[in-house]
Order: structure tokens, then sequence, then C-alpha cells
């Protein structure tokens, strides 16, 4: 692919990106968004045949910053508790430093018929890895047996809360604050 | 006031919470809920000087809503953790009965901004409470001494998120699962 094109294609991530945290996912039109990047509809749609095409492309490009940056110098052979502190502040430190597509992400997790059903599925693949790790950890009987949507309630969406509030009250997240809602994580999942 | 006003103010703040729902709160506008409520524009501007004084209203009704059922057959003088426990429980099931006045109630304190500093305060205070609860369980050395966001964060984050989740999917939230969830937030919390 040409750069021209790699940089329109940029542009409209940026547009519809932004366009999501300021008027909501549910919102967006293509028209919108072709007006944002400044690029015509009809440019849009030589890259995209339709919005699900164009969000299921983007939902992966944003999984692969958000999800890529997770296991960052995390050492796979280290005790669960090490892996899982280590995984929950990267995730933090990420999620910090890309409120938009972290919005994105977010918002299409609460709604998967955003996306085609082949781009969710392979959204979620991804933390097959996370999941390994819990149920080493349940196999270590460190770690309470839990319905997944509780583990994740009560280990992602905690840090997303205090991620959130900081990015929208413009205030610095102290990283002894991560660390104790981490702590706090493992607390509520431990045996 | 008249009947006929209770209904119309009703039909109002019904149009509003559905629309907010539908399409976000920061793309709601007098006119859109005027349509949606059936009634002129100008009849809107009857009850309400303007949107943030709409806003603020129905904030505070939507408060009285969710956090009129906290307390709901909640001893005040039993331990903390029996109380904490119960209040929770109230939280999970208001929430899950009134998805729109949830949601509505959540947009608000993401977004201070859309209501009157008053109102937001007089919403606030309501939780007073429950912060008070709080701190006699730090005080009796049950709990950590947190930074208040953190205590939320841990707490009604992740049953929110367990509610956000059923009412999207139309799927059951076996009460099994809350209870657990609660248990998990005292862990967290717990010295």
């Amino acid at each position: 692919m040409r750069t021209k094109d790699k940089n329109k294609m940029t542009a409209i991530r940026q547009a519809t990106l932004r366009l999501a945290r300021e008027q909501g996912i549910q919102n967006l039109s293509m028209a919108k968004i072709a007006k944002q990047a400044h690029v015509s509809p009809a440019t849009l749609y030589i890259y995209y045949p339709d919005q699900k095409a164009m969000f299921s492309q983007i939902y992966l490009e944003v999984k692969d910053i958000i999800d890529g940056d997770l296991y960052h110098e995390v050492d796979r052979q280290a005790p669960v508790r090490v892996q899982f502190e280590a995984l929950m502040l990267n995730y933090a430190h990420t999620t910090l430093s890309h409120p938009d597509e972290t919005n994105f992400m977010q918002a299409v997790q609460q709604n998967p018929s955003l996306v085609s059903e082949a781009a969710f599925q392979k959204g979620q693949q991804r933390g097959a890895y996370l999941e390994a790790l819990y149920q080493r950890g349940v196999a270590e009987q460190l770690l309470q047996a839990l319905p997944l949507p509780i583990v994740v309630a009560h280990t992602f969406q905690p840090l997303a809360y205090l991620v959130q509030t900081a990015t929208q009250t413009q205030t610095a997240l102290p990283d002894k604050w991560l660390k104790q809602s981490i702590q706090m994580s493992w607390n509520a999942l431990r045996v």
C-alpha cells in the first residue's frame, strides 16, 4: 500500500476514534467520518465496503495497540501473581496514554454487533493468554474458580474506571493508586 | 401541580431517559426531547428554563429512585459488613430493574457539567451515609483507609459492569453471582 493510502487510512481511523469519543459510537455515520477525516465519502468506500467493515478493521488495530502493550516485559515463566501485577499495570498505563483507542475498544466490547463476528472473535482470542494465566492461578489453588465476567468485573473494570475518571477530569493518576488497585483485585480473586 | 402537568413531566423524563440510552446524553437537544415526549418545544420551556435545569431535575429524581432503594431494609445499627452486603445487593437489584435511570445517573456522574453544581452536590450528599459506613469500617480496623475513587472502583463498578452486561445481552444475572461479587468487593477493601 502506498504511503498516501496509509496516511488516509490513519486519518480515517483518527477521525472515527475522535467522533466516537465526542458523539458516541452509535451516532457515527460514514458521511460524518468522511467530513472529519477530510476525505470524500467515495474515498472512504474505496477502503471499506461499509461501516461495519471499517469498525471491524479499526477495532482490530486498536486491540493491537492495547493488547500489544499488555505483555511488555512480562516474563511468562514468572509466578502467576508477578505476571498478573505486571499485566494489569501495563494495561493501566496503555489505556491512560490511549484514551480514544480505549474508549472505542470498550464501546465495541459493550456492543459487539458493531463489528463483524469474525473480527470480534479474533479480538477475543488475544485475551486467551490472560485467561490461561487466570486458569493457572486457579489450578495452583491461588485464585478462586469464578465465572469470567466476574473476573473481568474485579480486574479490568476498577482500573478502567480510575483511568476514565483521571482522563475526563484531566487529573494525574498516581502509580501508587494503580498498584493499590491491582493489589485489591488480587485480594478479590484469591482463595 | 395538576395531574395533567405531572403526566407531562413524567413523559418528558421518560423521553429524556430513553433518548439518553439510545443516542448518548451528549447528543440530546430540547427539540429532540420535545418530539419524543409528544409535547411542543414551547411546553418544554414552561417546565424548564433550559436543558441544564431539566437535566438537573431529572438527575435528582433518578438519584431518588436509585438511592431511595439503597437503604431498603438495612438496619443502620447492624455490623458494617452486614450493612455493606445489604446495600450492595440493593444497589444491584435497583439498577437491574431501572436500566435507563442507571444509565442516565452514570452519564451525569461522568460529566457533572451536564447538571447545575447545586444539583450535583445535592446528589453527592446522598452518598454521605454510605461514606460514613465505609469510614466506620476503617475506624473499626476492618477496612483499609483508601482514596474514595479506589473504593468506588472496587465496589459499585464491578456490580455496575455485571448489571450492564446482563442488561445489554438480555441474560439473567443470578443472585449467586451478585453475592459472590459483593464478597469479592469486601475482600478487596478489607484490611
